[in-house]
């Protein structure tokens, strides 16, 4: 067992997201996303079976889905998604996310 | 794809932790669990393979693990375990955690 303290570990860069990879493995790949005010994942997909879901840890912004839908998204909300369903995210202030993607990719 | 609110959708109980049924596919299985302080799920483990990740989404306690081991868990920590390695959680604040299976128990 492994144990990430995120909020010490890893902080934000200026230019874009900064991504984290906290666990990768056969069964689940780990990553930790955080996102400056403004900063974003722009909507993308792949086309694999499997699923991730994205947990914000701190902060607020939206979830983005296809044909340019949003969804807000703020401390404790989670999405759940297929691989193939196209997904990104939007920060309005700094956020934090952490993204479980099974089985990886 | 789908989102929740945890903050909102699920609360605390009084007599023991309470847990909440995410999302359940072929492919992960998310639960959220709820402690209120003092709240624990012991140690245990099952024999099958496979990992787990916890996220503590609010609040402050321990991860538990074998032989009595505890490791401070607080906003942000993220535990990944085997299914089979015994790892339990226990609340000192009120705390929320993010749980995810792969592939689902």
């Amino acid at each position: 067992m492994k144990k990430t303290e995120l909020f010490e570990e890893h902080g934000f860069k200026d230019l874009t997201f900064s991504n984290y990879l906290v666990h990768e493995s056969e069964h689940m790949k780990v990553i930790n996303f955080n996102f400056k005010a403004g900063q974003k994942l722009p909507v993308h997909s792949h086309d694999l079976d499997g699923e991730l879901n994205l947990a914000i840890l701190e902060g607020e912004g939206e979830f983005l889905a296809a044909d340019g839908a949003t969804m807000p998204a703020k401390t404790g909300d989670v999405l759940v998604t297929e691989i193939r369903e196209p997904h990104g995210v939007r920060a309005i202030t700094d956020m934090r996310v952490l993204v479980t993607i099974a089985p990886p990719i």
